[in-house]
């Protein structure tokens, strides 16, 4: 099974204790949610199931491995699932013990196959297999121990370009930053939801490397409390001052002057800068215009779609009630026994609420409808060179 | 000790049962949330703690018994407090073993001294302490025995009056009510937060009692969840159609078009209409007034206070922040040992975000600082009279 190594996170009011702690951890915790360990020549990954409690890396040496901690959630966040699933690729290639080629690659297919299968919905996962299946099938790799080398490589190359979007995102956000700013921030969107840095978050963290002495309000976001959960525990590893806020309290911090710009993720934006991001962030966006704070979704080009006109195109998928229900407070449930519950996970925040969307090109501002799509055209570019 | 009788809430998704338990136990469970049991000489209130997995009423036979049931939050929304208290008082009368009307007056001190010590914040408690006590000082009562019968006749006028005005108010706002509305609803506001009926839930209620075909949204409203946890409660006692829903998701609700009005309650107003309330009522507000959908708080004369020009003279009340970190995830603590939490337990509304003011007089329209102040008047002309 999984091997793993566990390291209680210390409590932070013992200062003393978390700097020291601080100075033989920070290593082993900054790294990558997902990464390859060139030494051991295996797959290893933060268990994002037991934060904020318990921080554990596992090693996986298998492609069933891999599948298995993509189903069970040991990662989340679309960009962390592609990296995985292209480094379980590699594994596979060190797995088959085949000589001939045309069954080395029928092995390829088969790991990839059921890597697929763990997350049916997951975007990345998909085209990050496709990318590394692309190196299998290269006619250029004519022997096995090529194809292993290569789809190493591939995977590699994904998870850092990965990383270097995110740091580009971080480094054109935190120019919007001023010193002494709070921040307001929803879910999570740092370094647990992609390879390294993240969207939103990793905006935050750069700003804070730069030694601006900033705030942040995490809106603990439910119904799944990634703010809470996850994001508080990046802000500690990162020595971000922060405070948890309810969800609720996000208004009253905007109106009573106490928050001076707001950064938030993006799962899907529309051609004309509409934003489907986690249930919450419309809410967020009205009331920061209101108040005339700036609100900024950071955004990778890679999940702008300009094939959608506007927002309404996106669908507002529906999760099961239990999501909401399952929490308990002292023990006791929070809702009667069968009661009614609706969940929409995302929701759409309209383009005139949104003061600038950071890209890792630059901070596009508006008419998004024009600009957005010169920057996204721009990048692609790039890409395809 | 506390006595009770334990209800088990049946499952509501075993329809049949539902309907069979319904009719054997709608009285008892639609009783007053405190009342005075006429037959036993004793103080029945609902123990709110156990909701929603648990329907229990017990039986106080002391004043000490009263006091620690608001201690413990047995009971817990101002109004009904003031009216525990003033029963307490009626079974101090009938404790007090004294033939000596001036020891028998002292006797009732006492045990007023120690409720009121209960809950050292709650205004309500204070208001119906003295104003029982003004009975038990009356000299017009020269003997122990009348003064056992207008205390209790007085705490029975106070809980009476409590639910007579929560039923004007209900009345006066289920007028704003459209056959086939969705309606959007935060915190408790209904018949556990008062004697009976509440304040906006009563109106949600009445609405429903007309045979108007509504559905409810309710916001679970964190911290505390008294959305999820009492409100669906209520709404399965009452037979009410209503949905739970994250508290983020009330802005997507709102902004597709999903929801015709919203109730909120108060905990205090100012006279120019701005509107304190449970943390996040503010968010609400915005959202509403931005989608064009009616936004009304529903309020008792009593909890205006004219002396408050506007709502920036309201303190805002912070508490613990263990408030927020408490709950768990499948059992797993959601946010990191020690994290940094702020906690604001209310928000101000301000009033041009407010459709109109629902009170037990009429429905009040801006502007708020002429109209609002008339209907006060009047209504305290009334109780003076």
């Amino acid at each position: 099974m999984l091997s793993s190594v566990t390291v209680l996170t210390p409590p932070l009011s013992a200062e003393i204790f978390f700097v020291a702690l601080y100075l033989s951890t920070i290593k082993a915790k900054i790294m990558r949610s997902v990464n390859w360990d060139y030494n051991k020549q295996l797959v290893n990954m933060i268990d994002q199931r037991q934060l904020p409690s318990v921080f554990e890396r596992v090693e996986l040496t298998s492609y069933q491995e891999v599948a298995t901690a993509i189903r069970e959630m040991y990662v989340r966040g679309a960009p962390a699932i592609g990296a995985a699933a292209a480094y379980g690729i590699a594994l596979a290639a060190q797995q088959s013990k085949t000589h001939d080629l045309l069954a080395f690659r029928q092995d390829m297919a088969d790991a990839a196959k059921n890597l697929q299968a763990t997350r049916p919905t997951a975007v990345n996962l998909f085209w990050a297999l496709e990318r590394i299946m692309a190196v299998v099938r290269n006619e250029a790799y004519d022997n096995i121990a090529s194809i292993r080398t290569e789809v190493l490589a591939e995977a590699q190359r994904l998870a850092d370009e990965d990383v270097e979007i995110n740091q580009r995102l971080a480094c054109n956000g935190a120019a919007l930053v001023n010193d002494g700013d709070t921040i307001l921030h929803h879910c999570n969107t740092g370094s647990l939801a992609t390879v390294d840095w993240g969207t939103a978050l990793g905006v935050i963290r750069m700003a804070n490397q730069q030694g601006k002495n900033i705030h942040v309000l995490l809106d603990e976001t439910r119904p799944r409390l990634q703010g809470a959960r996850l994001s508080a525990w990046e802000c500690e590893q990162y020595n971000i001052p922060y405070s948890i806020i309810v969800d609720n309290a996000a208004g009253h911090f905007m109106r009573t002057g106490q928050v001076n710009i707001v950064f938030v993720g993006s799962d899907r934006t529309a051609a004309n800068g509409d934003v489907a991001n986690k249930i919450g962030t419309y809410k967020l966006g009205v009331v920061a215009r209101e108040n005339g704070i700036p609100f900024f979704p950071v955004v990778p080009t890679s999940t702008v779609d300009l094939s959608l006109s506007t927002g309404d195109d996106i669908p507002i998928e529906e999760r099961d009630g239990t999501e909401i229900t399952e929490l308990t407070l002292f023990g006791r449930p929070i809702a009667p026994k069968g009661a009614k519950v609706r969940n929409p996970a995302f929701d759409v925040t309209p383009h005139k609420y949104v003061t600038g969307i950071v890209t890792e090109h630059s901070v596009v501002y508006p008419p998004f409808k024009v600009n957005l799509r010169n920057v996204v055209t721009a990048e692609q570019a790039k890409i395809s060179n």
